[in-house]
């Protein structure tokens, strides 16, 4: 029952089950383009970037004369195959992603989708994916000889297998691509436990006018945030507008403005201690999992909050299950979690945490506003365009913290 | 059962009881003492002005002589009356209002508290208080020939009766004491509904695994702000650091830096019509009474969602009931109602809120966070004391508003 044996294999379902509603999504609205601010600012920063570094790169020459060879016809949309550079996309081709890859891709590299990969992948330098399991396989894998260079859809990179993985390939997250919205969805959580909206509702509905319940201020009070990625910075400035005291914890220690505190992992205990509020931003690697333990718990205010928004084994399931069942005070809110269902499963964890007073669940949709999923297509493209023009792309994991 | 014809006393009572939990609290925890940041930081302000404006001024030079004349052991604390120009704290003499009163007034005046009110209240020139109903009465405000000012502690005055209040007296309310805790709570509601935390949560609990329920983002999105008082100018900043766009109405129309449009009263169609969260921070007056009824819900988003922290009747009880019943999608979230409970009274309003699943329901808690009275009472009391040395107190609210 305890956490560390629950199988790698939860989380991927999980992934893959809650990367599925994208593509339902995709198909129903596409209403809301417009809305996708994070993705479309990058890409301004891009245009601007590539002017100041003097307008075409060597490799646009490049791309510009092999166009001028093949005709100006068939410069434009996606061109499947035999054009310089060749990108693999493994989703299905459909309108939006065909749309985003031509605007963002067509004008340097070929780019295949899943439908076309029987043509040849042999000179596929770049893949591009969600999910792994059931999509890549190791048949296809092997076949991309040519691999330079994997950019992931997501944040987190946890699912991949970097055993098969081989060593030469670098590894890109989309860290950023939806850090605002599960910034939003952190404070949504939080706010709702300060402000015992739940209790208040419940009680109101049954005619209970309780004002002798009273609200935590987030003002004055201290926000311990793990993790100063795109995500936990992103927390960080939503914190202090909200004129909360911001202490955190980063691998490098190194300071961060608007933060009070910023500690390396050896300071976990003092953030623990101070915290109001405790965020967690963190990828799920080797060192992470199982951070928050028993001990790690015990360390906290007998009132404070809880919060993840990143992956549900950076905390020890079963230690968190017995925290909040002795500390009626204390508070969890999750959007994470240790299993996931599979399509037409029920959710269950290990623990009934659904009998629990004191958690806010919700299942793993910090990211999920409409655009969503454009968004995280066009920041990741942004950064296959950078890996190919530059070879500087963003966000390459250390795959030591995923393989020993 | 039009909400109009609800009488005023629901509003009044409502009040006396909401406020009732403020001095249990006072009784039973004083440990928080030093969140109240906001009247401390109003605090040092004062002393900085008074600095500027070159030392003491001619009254506290009088208030020294006369204390010169009494001794110097009977310069500290509070001083039952007798002493210069008298002030009356309609509250029971407790502690922390002791402290408090001993701290901003001492030195410029003496102060009396309700037990104290058969000693003499001719030459009283001040009226603190926090309800009026079953505190003051005909009887009291007929022995106060001397009051020039009265202070209320709440940021909302519609309680008071201004057809017993002599022309001549000013009413300064307390706007922008708890204006951030007000705000936080306002947020709070905005993004649970946003991210349907209650759906989410009720359907994890059961089973249901529902990404395929999205969240409505903040960033990109319209916020309409209905009054720009302190709590709206809050709300403003806190939506801009969300990234939202905000579209606000107040009666003078005046620009407010951050926000994109601010319009007059005139206004109002052109933001109901724009806005995705639509805030309601406005006074409860003759004019604002009913504002939001039938017409003006029907010029909303489908899909918007609409939070009240101000007072239940700017909004038609039965217009606002009729269009959630028959738009699901439209959320609505009410920390202020129109009927409240007596002691021991069950929470009931005019139509059955409690059983429609698209309304988020808190029982006007907004400000109530530890400590909350405190900084009330700060903030109150340094209007007063601005009053008594400079004669020009802030906050002061047009009883046109109010009497016809």
């Amino acid at each position: 029952m305890s956490s560390s044996k629950t199988s790698r294999r939860g989380i991927e379902r999980g992934l893959y089950k809650s990367l599925a509603p994208a593509f339902a999504w995709q198909e129903k609205d596409q209403g809301y383009q417009e809305k996708g601010r994070c993705a479309q600012d990058v890409h301004g920063e891009r245009k601007e970037s590539e002017r100041r570094r003097g307008g075409r790169t060597p490799i646009e020459i490049r791309a510009a004369s092999a166009r001028e060879g093949r005709g100006k016809g068939e410069t434009k949309g996606v061109i499947p195959g035999g054009f310089l550079r060749k990108v693999l996309i493994a989703l299905k081709k459909k309108e939006n992603v065909e749309k985003i890859a031509g605007e963002l891709l067509s004008d340097i590299a070929g780019v295949l989708f899943l439908e076309d990969i029987e043509d040849g992948v042999e000179d596929v330098e770049v893949l591009v994916l969600f999910q792994w399991r059931g999509v890549i396989g190791e048949g296809l894998i092997g076949r991309l000889r040519s691999l330079k260079f994997i950019q992931a859809l997501t944040a987190g990179v946890n699912h991949l297998p970097f055993e098969e993985i081989p060593e030469n390939v670098l590894v890109a997250s989309n860290s950023g691509a939806n850090a605002g919205y599960i910034a939003e969805h952190a404070f949504a959580l939080m706010l709702a436990a300060a402000k015992r909206l739940f209790l208040h509702d419940r009680l109101l509905r049954k005619g209970e006018f309780r004002q002798d319940i009273f609200s935590k201020p987030l003002r004055g009070s201290v926000l311990g945030i793990l993790g100063l990625g795109s995500i936990g910075r992103r927390i960080l400035e939503l914190g202090r507008s909200f004129g909360m005291k911001v202490y955190a914890v980063r691998k490098s220690g190194k300071p961060e403005a608007g933060a009070e505190f910023v500690g390396t992992p050896d300071d976990l205990p003092y953030v623990l201690r101070e915290a109001d509020y405790l965020v967690i931003a963190l990828p799920l690697t080797r060192h992470t999992e199982g951070l928050i333990g028993e001990r790690e718990l015990s360390l906290m205010k007998r009132d404070a909050v809880l919060v993840n928004v990143s992956r549900g084994k950076i905390i020890d399931q079963e230690a968190l299950y017995r925290h909040l069942l002795s500390n009626r005070e204390f508070t969890a809110c999750l959007d994470v979690w240790w299993n996931y269902p599979r399509a037409e499963e029920s959710f269950r964890q290990d623990f009934p945490f659904e009998k629990l007073p004191n958690v806010i669940m919700t299942p793993h949709i910090a990211p999920l506003v409409p655009g969503y999923f454009e968004n995280m297509l066009r920041h990741a493209l942004e950064n296959v365009r950078t890996f190919l023009l530059w070879d500087s792309p963003a966000n390459i994991v250390d795959r030591k913290d995923y393989v020993p």
